[in-house]
């Protein structure tokens, strides 16, 4: 047998901004073309930030692309493919560049097009949302939903930088804005005692949407967000921490059909994770109270919809993206800023399906 | 402003193995196991390789995908997206696998399927033609067609293996098995005058599909393309030279709908990038000859066909994947195995529309 073995370089380290300014919307199209030079660029952005008026100025520097409807209904490939094929109508080639304007499922699409465009072209994300300012728009995760499970298919693709406007949250609806505050819990949960404190004592000032208070969070999030995907990129142990009451709570998403907001859905999925912790006695009802305080200030309903079967949730986190021979590992914590790490250094844990079974039944509606 | 900057760590250098052997293909079940380790295994492939018998051994280790009809008629995204859901259905994680059998369609198609299910898993190339044996199959380059243009969507994956037999060879018809040889010939002129000169000496007992022959052919092909990947995986600079004769050769091939056979329409490619090459004064009629001579052994005719027009052929330059301001740039040699470098160490140089244009005119069926 002839064999012969093909080397892969190392690919260098680098890095990326983020910059957060109320206000910083109108600034944009100077700072992208002083970032990117002069190239096609294809602003892809749903019909309510249109509406919003939040692609006025940006609109000026480049093609528009508009979802419509916005939200998870269009969060498919067909999606991506349009703004694709836009961009081939448009003969834009390897120098173009996307900026995505909008929440998470803008960005995870516009991210993923940019990541097979011509095999890649850069991305800019400016999220408008309190999920995708909080959580999405950084770490370069991408995708669409397949028939079955959400984010099915997608890629890693870093952004080229992520501007953060606070003043864009003040077109939110409340139930929107609240859900997303539920990622910036998540993040002082896995990691930092002191913004979670900051959110406790907060919590009223940022529902008031007061930008200082909002550029803060805002940075408190990129701090926590962008140390973890820094340490592990790719997902392959630290990162799994951020899936965070993530397991159940994107089974509880799509049993849903999507009726639930993702942050509605994961404030659920943290609750059973307190649920679980206490369980493997590594929680107490303190803590798990302490964080339903929180949560409850935003005004979620903490139960399962009525209409979900254990069995639909079963079935689904079967299918979950991170499981291994058919059952997901669960990202869980010790106390409030400390992971739990097993002897081996793994930061996601095999729960027996009996035990993630009390959490559920706990949760039920 | 607050701001902030997110590290991306290196990733590190790793290789994969390219293992050619005549009659491989009845072994690969145990080896691929070795390689993978036991996971689900979906094994694309198109009706021609499974009508030939070639995953008859292989198809007992995994999920079978069928192509049908074979060929770049299938090569978008819905089929990918096929691919995908199938693997949903079957509940496959990202602890699964793709494995590739065929030629340089089901390898780009697999390949690209493979790196954006789950956000990438592992994809095994098994190439059964020539073209995909001595090319697509090594160096990670996947994607599909947009309705525009050749491989307008894709991703760099490098594959975690790639099992080269010869003996599948037997199965190509004569057109196919000949187009294929037309990238051995490229390799041959950018980078190996000893292979050029094998090339030469063994074209008979390479068309009669002498199964020695054939290894050694596979080898040399594997170490001219690894050795060019190497250096320049994301084909920033030196592995522009892989596309010689390709920019013109894609417009003619996406010109003809298809009707030309890839290497078909390279061969007349590498014809225009001779006559390029001598208007520049950095090719002769001698070099231009000889390598004519080679292509004539394929019995490939070396003109555009007569139903495309120049201005077609202009328009599809214009949005070449490689396209900067709407013009691509060209890979040209200086000898055999002498790639011509600008001063700036530049592998890809911009070459005159109406340069370019004399080459299409003498082209011209």
């Amino acid at each position: 047998m002839k064999s012969l073995t093909v080397q892969i370089p190392l690919i260098e380290s680098s890095s990326y901004d983020i910059k957060i300014k109320a206000g910083l919307l109108k600034d944009l199209p100077k700072i992208i073309e002083d970032k990117l030079g002069v190239c096609s660029k294809m602003i892809v952005t749903d019909s309510n930030v249109k509406n919003s008026g939040h692609i006025d100025s940006l609109s000026l520097c480049g093609e528009v692309f508009v979802i419509d409807p916005p939200g998870e209904c269009n969060k498919y490939m067909h999606t991506v493919v349009e703004i694709l094929e836009q961009m081939e109508q448009k003969t834009m080639g390897r120098d173009s560049a996307i900026i995505a304007v909008g929440g998470g499922t803008v960005g995870d699409m516009a991210g993923f097009a940019a990541s097979i465009f011509k095999r890649g072209v850069p991305i800019i994300h400016v999220p408008t949302t309190t999920v995708s300012q909080a959580d999405s728009s950084i770490g370069g995760k991408t995708g669409v939903d397949s028939s079955i499970s959400k984010n099915a298919y997608g890629a890693f693709w870093h952004p080229a930088a992520v501007f953060i406007d606070v003043e864009t949250l003040k077109t939110l609806d409340q139930r929107q804005f609240n859900a997303g505050l539920v990622e910036s819990i998540k993040h002082a949960l896995i990691s930092d005692l002191t913004y979670f404190e900051y959110l406790e004592d907060n919590i009223d000032t940022i529902l008031n949407r007061d930008n200082a208070t909002l550029e803060e969070v805002a940075l408190f999030n990129s701090k926590v967000k962008s140390s973890i995907v820094s340490i592990d990129p790719k997902e392959k142990n630290q990162r799994r921490i951020l899936n965070y009451g993530h397991t159940i709570g994107h089974a509880i998403e799509s049993a849903s059909n999507f009726e639930l907001l993702h942050g509605e859905a994961v404030a659920i999925g943290i609750m059973g994770a307190s649920i679980i912790e206490i369980e493997l006695g590594i929680g107490n009802i303190q803590r798990l109270e302490r964080v339903k305080k929180l949560l409850n200030k935003l005004s979620i309903p903490l139960k399962i919809p009525a209409n979900i079967t254990k069995e639909q949730i079963y079935s689904l986190l079967s299918r979950d993206k991170k499981s291994v021979n058919g059952w997901p590992k669960f990202a869980l914590i010790e106390d409030i800023a400390k992971v739990h790490i097993d002897a081996d250094n793994q930061w996601a844990h095999r729960v027996d399906p009996s035990v993630a079974g009390i959490a559920i039944d706990q949760l039920m509606g």
